[in-house]
């Protein structure tokens, strides 16, 4: 083999803040904290600060592939902890507050996390949590000595004391790329969550894949507000990704409420603004209810929307009243999580308003560095013409390989592509679009049917607060339909009323067989419909017979 | 160590070349033939016939890590090259046919290409060179069989013919990102040219900075106009960024006058372009001559400025005349070559124009990748102050390690570093700024008088045509600066009217200590001004003293 003679220089984290602290150094981190007040700091100070954490984690005996967890909300101490941990080669564990505390317990259990580092708002989960986590160390409070937590968690440790101790000299090792470097569980909607171990490399490339014009976009020229939480897929590799550019960050803090996000996007000139369709729900009620302008007082560009589908009316609503275009993204745990963006190709640039927000409700183009394919349930790989749908799989230097300690055994298939249990089309421009989760479809006859497209059809009644549509096993057919509704309060609805509501909708064979009215649907602690548990409450459910 | 559990999928060209097959299938590539007529195709067409090239080589008997030679402009065939050529494995060596012959025969005998591939405009000069390419077993017309030169090119072969008579399918072959993909020799001042030997991995990532938006900022949304030429530094990387994000790519092929330039720009609604002064300046003569109104009749919204520093005006016409905003780039071929951009930050919003105009002048802020630093003449670092001028040193994972064949010996230094022959300076926000070549700054009693300053303050007086600042001993300053002028025709000038001009221009010691004229200054083949010729002719010269 004839190698390049191009330097040997690995992709690492601490790389990423070397350079904002060398190149972008007064390029601004602000923070609604956990304590109450807003911070204001800079890159170079997150590279001091994140040195001198690397040199108490040093003292206190942490060492390469270590796991450190944390229990935070976005804010600068957590993104010191973002390069501290991962660049001194120690493995950052964020973990998701919002899960069952026996989950919690279970995955910090699990990591073998060696110290929790946790946001004052989290003290009584720790505390009660503290004595069931085996493997840690010492919990370190994310505040200084006067706003310490009042509690009886062991081994409590204040983190403004633990880094004032240390130099802010470290010379950040070098080691081989392929290093762990962070650790996110997935919150499946069964069984034990599974670890997901990012590389330094992978969240590297990751960083450079949200830097494109045609991934997230980001740059030194933005303000980027960071909704989407840290613990949460490392907020969707922004940290790393306003390091590389230099972007200024703000972080929200716990204040998730519509009032507190809109005046951080007002206050700090916020430009993009990232999260899921839940919270800009909360922000639309907070414009709506003190009858705001945000054409008038913000400076909102772009708004990235992930982790569920943006709806059509969201994308509106913040093109009409916020004068922002939607950027559609779609990814998961085990993508870093970075897969598709919807970007415009010059022959859009005619289209009309109506035609081009269809566009958008995609979830558009693959980032390079992400390949994918779709496949029926053989394995055939389908065409990519728009029509055909099938199995998403994915496969690149950012997708995960396995889970954590061998979890779920073996997940790539003999091509090396990891089926991401989403059932989507793409089209001959390579934009994808998500139709179903695989186990939700509804195979009727050898065809299949959307569950997801049919509860957005049924949710368009306005008799209707909720929808859900799970297959039920039928002698003839294989699957059929049952559309299972919570009516809005006070609305007077029949069966008749909802599938007549539905004959135009959709294809008449998609028509679901029976509707089923309940109080509630079940959901997880993350707020995800639960269609395993829903099924089994229809296990032995009897379709009406032609 | 605890390895990350991402898949481990290596960076390779041909995964470029896949994924715009594969998802941007229908942009186009847009060529001006060596031939004559436009030529038009997309990336499905160049993925599949750079797949029917890769097995015409390997029938060649080519392997893995062997030289291919190009002497050829920009157009699809040369893109096939660059990808058919890498992606099997090979190495693309594209020669700068520019160069004075004896060089070109120099380098393909120092590469040891295999075999050469040229488009027709070069058949004289590969007749001529033939007999003394040693280790060229064929060489390849880029043509059909109708346009093939008629020449005594021993063992010569038509390229479509070559192609045409294989499959389209072709299963790249998966090898170490770190394999040599692609060679291009310096041709510097002095010496023989060196090579620079690209990786695959060091073309991926380099690829990612020039998507990136404070890169070059290329997405599919582009249509690109590639002037710079891909027999040098690989048009900037623009081939490989093109495939990554499906920008449309329009290639001048020879025609790089100002009229067919327009009319491309015009023709193919140019959204960028991307080249060096020289061109800008015949196409500002074009729009001139016709009178054209570029703001009504291009789409150009960029223009990137590379391989010698843009002047004040260039930056000013394109803005006022074409409506476009300059990027100012800086880097070179032992960088990929991107080094640096010059982008605006946030705080540059409220600048007038002429401070804006200012700031572009800059060769702008490193793109992450490259790190730099600039020392002073012992090696210590100095700071990023926009004051302290010093030797630009850089170093990441698409710069050289060293030459092909160890030429130049070891060129890093202790911490890495490649020193690259430039003096500069950077700001506190990271914009650097290119003040002179090392070798060609005046060291006047331990301090530094850039020539290049100077060169350009001379530059402005009505009867200059061309100025050159060279330092001459002095036995007290040890150097003093001496100007060289060429007159413009007709011009009267004396040294004290040029010394006069000069005073309210630089500071009082930089006034050069006298004035030689001259007929011409010297030149090297690609037009660059040969200082050191210049220092020899000067070798003896005595300054008048004071």
């Amino acid at each position: 083999m004839l190698k390049g003679l191009m330097q040997d220089r690995p992709l690492l984290i601490s790389s990423l803040i070397e350079h904002a602290t060398k190149f972008h150094p007064a390029a601004g981190i602000v923070s609604r904290t956990a304590e109450g007040p807003i911070h204001r700091c800079t890159y170079a100070d997150i590279g001091r600060r994140s040195k001198q954490l690397a040199n108490a984690l040093t003292a206190l005996g942490v060492k390469m592939g270590d796991r450190i967890g944390t229990l935070a909300w976005n804010g600068y101490r957590h993104m010191e902890l973002y390069f501290g941990v991962s660049g001194m080669g120690a493995v950052l564990h964020t973990i998701n507050p919002r899960l069952f505390p026996e989950q919690i317990e279970y995955i910090a259990n699990h990591a073998e996390d060696q110290y929790l580092f946790f946001d004052i708002t989290f003290a009584p989960l720790v505390e009660r949590l503290a004595p069931l986590m085996k493997t840690v160390k010492a919990f370190v409070a994310m505040t200084d000595r006067q706003n310490m937590p009042v509690s009886n968690i062991p081994n409590l440790v204040c983190y403004e004391e633990l880094i004032a101790a240390q130099s802010d000299r470290f010379d950040w090792p070098v080691f081989d790329e392929t290093s762990a470097s962070s650790l996110c569980y997935t919150s499946g909607t069964t069984g034990n969550p599974k670890g997901v171990l990012y590389s330094h490399r992978s969240t590297v490339l990751h960083s450079y894949a949200v830097c494109a014009v045609d991934g997230l976009g980001i740059s030194a020229r933005e303000s980027a507000l960071l909704v989407v939480p840290m613990f949460h897929v490392n907020a969707w590799g922004m940290p790393y990704a306003g390091a590389m550019c230099g972007a200024k960050l703000v972080m929200p803090g716990p204040a998730l409420d519509g009032k507190s996000v809109y005046e951080l996007m007002r206050d700090e000139e916020v430009t993009v603004a990232l999260g899921v369709p839940t919270v800009w729900l909360m922000l639309f009620n907070h414009v709506n209810t003190v009858n705001a302008d945000p054409r008038k007082e913000l400076r909102l560009e772009n708004v990235v929307i992930g982790g569920a589908a943006a709806s059509r009316a969201m994308i509106e609503t913040f093109e009409q009243k916020f004068g922002a275009a939607v950027k559609h993204a779609w990814g998961m745990t085990e993508m870093s999580p970075i897969g598709t963006v919807c970007n415009y190709l010059p022959k859009h640039r005619d289209f009309g308003e109506d035609e081009r927000i269809a566009l958008q409700t995609k979830q558009g183009r693959a980032i390079f560095g992400v390949d994918m394919r779709i496949t029926d349930d053989d394995g055939k790989v389908l065409p990519n013409d728009g029509c055909a749908s099938g199995h998403l799989q994915v496969r690149g230097p950012w997708i995960t390989s396995g889970y954590f300690k061998g979890d779920g055994g073996e997940i790539l298939d003999v091509d090396g592509y990891f089926d991401t249990g989403d059932v989507a089309t793409i089209d001959a421009d390579g934009y994808m679009q998500i139709t179903d989760r695989s186990k939700d479809i509804i195979k009727s006859g050898g065809e299949w049917i959307s569950s997801i497209e049919l509860e957005n059809a049924a949710m368009g009644h306005p008799g209707i607060a909720e929808a859900a549509v799970i297959g039920v096993s039928h002698p003839k057919w294989q699957e059929r339909p049952l559309l299972v509704v919570v009516k809005k309060e006070g609305a007077e609805l029949t069966r008749d009323d909802v599938l007549a509501f539905l004959s135009d909708k959709v294809a008449k064979w998609w028509i679901p067989d029976d509707v089923a009215f309940v109080e509630q649907l079940p959901h997880t602690a993350t707020g995800k419909l639960q269609k395993m548990t829903l099924r089994g409450m229809f296990k032995n459910y009897r379709l009406p017979m032609e």
